[in-house]
């Protein structure tokens, strides 16, 4: 980490001219230095001239990090752009990329794309005009321009839970397919063969990967997927609860459903409560349940539940060190590699929900 | 938001030299400019000196943001601490904060505290040394003395969920002591006598003022507060789980647990669960379950729940804004204010989770 810029940043901060020093010298009040600072509204130019006088005789700095900007000093800022921070299983990532990044003194700024690849490109600009060190994308999926080398102004990328076709950079992902296609032969083997997959976009790298896995089982097994049960887009609890409704709606619904992601399982268990109610009929007991990460009282469903789980947090601080080796010079002009992290299976059966017991 | 900066900020990007002008100016590799700029690792002295020479002569700089240090330009960040981001709660007040600073162009650095008042201390006083606009914390309540006008260098804050004694600044807040009042209250008038409360530290704002309502409405029904049913300062859902399921093993286990955050409430649900399984017994009847902040699933719940909801994000929201008012010179030397969002009760049946259909 030791680089030409050190002795800059260990200079004592309590030696350096304070915002009342220059309130004094440019006989204002620390406020109206305060404000000249943060944009010189509702104050007149007479003023901000005096003031940008005194900050100039004084040599007033916020402080040290205000040098960092200077070709050859580090701004600290690692730009993070996931899809959607609502889902739980994205806030894990990004605490798991503050907590190492922290380690090292770096800060992350942060943006949600929404699943837009336009947003994450306006983001990803935006961050590397802010002199962002590196950055750390879930991409969307649906364009890879901006996260081209020359776009970015050569800023280190790394991919996180998700890769981008034709950018060639670290990546941090689960073993989506496995993980897909071992959760989907359980259901089959079971039996079931009208089994629905309810996921993100095609478009989008870990929905194309989950059904690959999903499609997969269905190979090996000679048993045909149903395009009528394949259902793709739904991106929040919301979209994914109407879809689970029309799913339930059908002449032959489904006897099995995999969601690949946690938002979608979350609507798909909240239809089967709702539909439950409507028709006084277990829902649960008729169909069986299988899906991607983890969500909060999982216990609770009161059905068979199949989760394919990973450590959300481990994927977010293994992005931050591929990352940091980069920034670090370790692996400079070394190729790019992706680490795939386990994932596992964990069942719960219909007799283990509490009111069964009673 | 008009300013002087303006008409810099308009200038086409496209006109500036880029990466590319720079390495042919300096006879080198785009990657060995990249390097350079982005703090001179593996870059021989030499080398670093030409490629400098070569962005001075051009004029390069990485974007227009570059120039916003400088004194009377701005940074368009804003600082934002968390408590916890991996309570969905937070994610989305960060959601809401994320959604109206973007569409005035600012974006977040953001840490998370841990609950911790140095942790805080730290990421108030990075944020500020990264020429942060302005700052929105949740503070953790350890301390005040980082929050004041001096330490944080004049930079505008705005406190979200909770206020930290002796700083006065803009807050929004949710009317945590009505809410926890009025939900308490609904238990005393069950017939509850021996209610267990659940939450954060007494020097935690929203811990404090959510035992003060539950307290209230014991005071106003006559009912004494039962010391050894009170249990702060479990911060996250493990935590929350060993204390419940402590109080379920005591000779005269609680009728009723108040939840005073959803990280208590998971962990209360979960010991629930577990201990029922381990006794055979369904102890979703036997314990009356009431708390703030919704949580994903709460209709699973087999047993009477109460919930004091509030629009997190929409806390975020008003955050934000009360924020850009200041940073955009409307209320600058206006009294700070303090805006309470309301909050509602909303109370599911047993009869109403799925299985008892069946």
């Amino acid at each position: 980490m030791a680089g030409p810029e050190e002795k800059h940043e260990n200079a004592s901060p309590r030696s350096l001219p304070t915002i009342s020093d220059v309130a004094r010298h440019a006989g204002v009040s620390p406020m109206t230095v305060s404000r000249v600072l943060s944009g010189g509204h509702h104050v007149s130019a007479a003023m901000q001239r005096k003031v940008e006088n005194s900050v100039r005789a004084l040599g007033y700095r916020r402080n040290e990090s205000a040098r960092s900007l200077r070709p050859g000093h580090r701004s600290g800022l690692v730009g993070v752009v996931v899809t959607n921070l609502t889902n739980p299983y994205y806030a894990e990532v990004l605490d798991g990329i503050g907590e190492i990044l922290g380690e090292e003194n770096r800060r992350v700024v942060f943006g949600t794309s929404h699943e837009d690849f336009e947003e994450e490109a306006r983001l990803v600009a935006d961050f590397v005009g802010r002199q962002a060190e590196g950055l750390i994308v879930v991409p969307s999926g649906g364009s890879a321009e901006h996260l081209l080398p020359e776009q970015r102004h050569g800023v280190p990328l790394v991919f996180a839970s998700r890769r981008q076709e034709g950018v060639d950079v670290d990546a941090v992902l689960v073993d989506d397919v496995r993980g897909a296609e071992e959760v989907t032969r359980l259901l089959l083997d079971e039996g079931h063969r009208r089994i629905a997959f309810m996921g993100n976009a095609l478009s989008v790298f870990t929905g194309q990967r989950r059904y690959e896995g999903f499609e997969r089982a269905h190979l090996a097994k000679g048993v045909p997927v149903l395009p009528d049960l394949v259902r793709r887009g739904q991106q929040d609890v919301h979209a994914a609860g109407l879809t689970a409704h029309e799913l339930l709606a059908l002449p032959e619904p489904p006897t099995a459903i995999f969601s690949a992601n946690n938002r979608n399982m979350i609507g798909v268990i909240k239809a089967l409560y709702d539909v439950g109610r409507e028709r006084g009929v277990d829902m649960f007991a008729r169909v069986r349940l299988a899906g991607f990460d983890t969500f909060d009282l999982e216990e609770l469903v009161p059905g068979d539940l199949s989760i394919v789980t990973h450590d959300a947090r481990e994927l977010g601080r293994t992005a931050a060190e591929l990352l940091l080796s980069r920034l670090q010079g370790k692996r400079v002009d070394r190729p790019s590699r992706t680490i795939e992290l386990p994932s596992s299976i964990r069942t719960r059966r219909r007799g283990e929900a509490p009111l069964a017991q009673a």
